[in-house]
């Protein structure tokens, strides 16, 4: 359904006014790696850079679209407009919206305020890092006050992630057995704010308990660092969901007075660049003279006729 | 402590014996990115492509750990030597091998057909699709019959794992909630047999019908082709385990009947080829003329001076 002969101007500028249909439409192209995209980058630029932008991440069944939902309701009754994307590493074959947001999208259907979507990596190494930051951009510069990035909280989609936040909150459950441990494995570093969801389920105190211990052993951190608070939550009541906005907003102020942000804003600006510079080089690999090679290659490395290096060095010198 | 002027031919000639400190700093080469690694690959190349590759996958928790010990006892059993690499892509800010190995390498600490590396991604994307199958291609010269590579079942790290191995099984329990539902994003495509691991625990029955269904609701597959297996499995007390080497028996048994093992191969030494190539011109963009100019594309960028497309364009022309 997607058109990509549709004037980008057109559409930048029918996302402007939050129009659902063109913010779709634009994000599809970024989706669908669109040459038009080119042209969409550089018309929205100067409008980019306002959003603040929140990361959620957490395994499994923790409750990460609950707590977004919640935060959508917070953000809106505060009159802000809210867009989510929601990352999905686990579906590298599919693409494309999903089910979930149109089911999501139901409580806001007639709210031009918000606007949810779904990317799949397809698979992709690296496609995150591509093409997350892109629908960021087309969100930031559709006026949205509070851009939400959800993913699932293992592996290296979380790191990417949490490189685009502002903010970065890490979710977990009490009773999820391996939540905390897995939480434990590098989540240290990249949360903000860490999220005991389901608090009043049996197990919540201990799960508090674990993240103060983890976060007592962490290396020594310098005066005036942020020091992440633990926030209860039970998302599907509402309950710890204020505390949350609020602690929310004190990280941001703190991103502000300290210069972090700007800080943050300048890691991201130069992890965009370079995933671009890299996507551009592998994609002119791909139409190399060697790329005809590629079979060839494959069949002496297969065999041991060749080592992977030599046959590397072949496919991009042709 | 790794001396990175060993010569290569002498920590090859002795990896070849199952030295197990030559072993760890051949993969030690591998994590490092050393120079070395060129020569190293060019020695070994001739020997490589005989060990049988089988991929462990599943949430944290699932029991891949308890698993792959009982695999390497049923191999050890038929006097097979089998080497294990355990990917973990949760870990991205540290490296090299855990505290686990040198606990589960106790129990083989005298056994020189078992060798077992823990790998971390270290944060790159990128970084499993380069150094895994470089381990892999190590353990695989040393003269390993199987090689079992172990990794946490969500995010891409998996569908990295799943086209280097020949057979990838998907483990799953009952009693973990999503582990299922996890495994149906993406999961159906990668696994040539599902383990339902800790099967003396309730819910045991529910999760094999859930399977089932998920199987039996997939696109329907040609005649001949392989139709994925559920065994299950108690791995702590190793019940089923001798019905699963009986199906991992019987897949590579019939991927070498349809040629399909040398179609998985050639493929994965195109994966390897590629991922190579992009590592080198991704090297190369990092030292271009250009990368002084990072941090001053970063500032025009984040301030929306400029779009990531025209900074990526500069940074690459220099």
């Amino acid at each position: 359904m997607t058109d990509d002969r549709e004037p980008a101007a057109a559409l930048v500028s029918a996302a402007d006014g939050g129009d659902p249909r063109a913010l779709a439409r634009l994000i599809s192209l970024v989706e669908n790696g669109s040459p038009q995209l080119r042209g969409v980058m550089k018309l929205i630029a100067p409008r980019t850079g306002r959003a603040r932008v929140v990361g959620l991440t957490g395994a499994p069944g923790v409750g990460k679209s609950t707590i977004t939902g919640a935060l959508v309701r917070a953000y809106r009754g505060r009159e802000e407009r809210v867009g989510v994307l929601a990352v999905d590493p686990t579906s590298p074959f599919t693409g494309g919206a999903l089910l979930g947001d149109r089911v999501r999208m139901q409580e806001h259907a007639t709210d031009g305020g918000v606007f949810i979507r779904s990317m799949a990596s397809r698979g992709h190494l690296g496609g995150l890092s591509w093409a997350v930051p892109q629908a960021l951009r087309i969100l930031d510069a559709a006026g949205f006050d509070v851009v939400l990035i959800e993913t699932v909280g293992v592996g290296q989609a979380e790191v990417a992630i949490a490189s685009l936040a502002d903010s970065t909150l890490v979710i977990v459950a009490p009773g999820m057995g391996d939540s905390v441990q897995a939480a434990k494995a590098g989540i240290l570093e990249i949360a903000d704010i860490f999220v005991v969801n389901k608090s009043d389920r049996p197990g919540a105190q201990e799960t508090v308990r674990d993240l103060r211990t983890m976060l007592a052993m962490a290396p020594h951190r310098d005066e005036g660092a942020w020091k992440p608070p633990i926030v209860s939550t039970s998302a599907a009541s509402g309950e710890g969901i204020e505390d949350l906005v609020g602690r929310l907003d004190a990280h941001a102020e703190w991103l502000a007075a300290t210069g972090e942000r700007d800080r943050k804003r300048l890691a991201r600006a130069r992890d965009e660049i370079s995933a671009m510079a890299i996507a551009e080089l592998t994609q002119r690999l791909s139409v190399l003279p060697g790329e005809a090679n590629l079979e060839k290659l494959a069949g002496l490395v297969a065999s041991g006729k060749l080592d992977p290096y030599s046959a590397a060095d072949e496919l991009i010198n042709g």
